[in-house]
């Protein structure tokens, strides 16, 4: 029987790659422009526009299918994953790196059926490096197949994770103390490039051996769980147990034994779900 | 009068060029070696093999002339840098992300007389963005010129540095407490790329907009020194004053505002000279 989501995810890379050049067009717009009036306006502006571009592109092909982002998300509904094949799309992942011009940028979009990812794309379009894995049949990056490091000892790992200011006092101390409990096993470095969904495919080449985070968006990781799951790699919650994809919150390693090592260390806090209100 | 020193620049950048092939070639090699056999050795052996290609090429050209890198220290000696003419290298930079094909490694080489940065060289060589700057004459990224983002606003600028494992607690401890003071002022973010070098070429070409270490080398931070001078950005000691080439810390940033910012708020930590032994 022929795949029948194969044309889906032909139809999505297409569109990808499109958004990808909108993405660096607005990117070669005056740095002063980016840096002084308003940064902020730059995103949002190209950020819709980007989505405005995938949405209508696959809408117009498949009128049935959902649609998980952060534009329904700001309409204030919940994100529900339901059984219909459903896109969970970022238009740009990495928005502060936008902003900057720092060169980890991406446009990440999974699609699920029956509440599993069949495939997922994340085109790290400053870099144009485009990752792509469709379920049982491996990943790629431009074409050819990637694989995790298959690194088992956490001491010669490269971790990868990300720090913000946390609006809760506790909460930013409790992921600084996690960043302090993983160098302290101790690994060979931590790294913070700032997208989410390229340090999951920097994880599925090889180029790291984990990435954990807490406060994470679905949408930031459904095209890239499915690369690290194609590449071999593992994905568990931050506690040890299943990954949710609505839970806000990830660890993916090159092995089970670093990622359960890493579990081991995280103090978890508190970060609310995708799929609830408020 | 014709440019002195311009012979040595572009016989440098052509040196260069080769040593980014060799590390390119070395890092073709099989992940499964990379990871699991030892990973230390290949380093040891492509660091050594790069330095040795430089120098000898140097030397073959140049032989009055004084070098400093980690080869000499390794023997013991500390880095005097004294007014002759004074190439200082760091063949492999970022050699943690080398291990790992992390994308951030890179060639760097100043070039001192009479104890002045007269030009200096970083390829990123995974990236092949080949940074130079001649004094007085600008900066460049693969031949086309780059500035600074010039932001002067530190809550809107996006800041680079590096956390790592140090053998005294209370450094680390001091290191990681610098980080959460930087993110409280606050800022976009912090970025850890892991490689000094490359990091001052990120703030030289506006992709970030401050950079600070303490602990860092002479020769991590000559080549990008001259390049961030030349991107009309501002380099300073981690307590405001005058930078000191063999101090072994620095603050780079797009602007002198940004950069005292900073300075007020690190917590200093010994971490010796690079010109003293011990």
């Amino acid at each position: 029987m022929a795949d029948p989501w194969q044309e889906c995810m032909d139809h999505c890379l297409a569109v990808t790659m499109e958004a990808g050049k909108m993405i660096r067009e607005a990117l070669k717009k005056d740095i002063s422009i980016m840096q002084k009036s308003s940064p902020v306006d730059l995103v949002t502006e190209t950020d819709q526009k980007v989505e405005a571009l995938i949405i209508s592109s696959i809408k117009e092909k498949y009128p049935t299918h959902s649609f998980i982002g952060e534009e329904s998300v700001a309409a204030g509904a919940p994100s529900i994953l339901t059984d219909n094949p459903t896109w969970i799309i970022d238009p740009i992942d990495g928005t502060t790196n936008f902003v900057h011009r720092f060169p980890f940028v991406s446009v990440s979009i999974g699609f699920a059926v029956k509440k599993e990812i069949e495939f997922g794309i994340v085109y790290s379009c400053i870099e144009e490096k485009m990752y792509t894995a469709r379920k049982g049949k491996g990943a790629f990056c431009n074409g050819a197949p990637i694989r995790v490091s298959e690194q088992k000892d956490i001491t010669k790992s490269l971790v990868l994770t990300e720090m913000g200011l946390r609006t809760d006092p506790e909460h930013f101390k409790a992921s600084m103390s996690n960043i302090q409990k993983i160098l302290s096993i101790p690994v060979h470095g931590i790294r913070c490039p700032g997208s989410a969904a390229v340090n999951m495919c920097l994880v599925a080449c090889g180029s790291a051996d984990a990435y954990y985070h807490i406060g994470i968006h679905c949408w930031d990781m459904a095209g890239g769980a499915a690369i690290i799951s194609e590449a071999g790699g593992v994905i568990m919650d931050v506690t040890g147990g299943p990954f949710d994809l609505m839970s806000r919150r990830l660890i993916t390693a090159s092995s089970t034994a670093i990622a359960e090592r890493i579990a081991q260390q995280l103090q978890v806090f508190p970060c609310g779900r995708d799929d609830t209100v408020g």
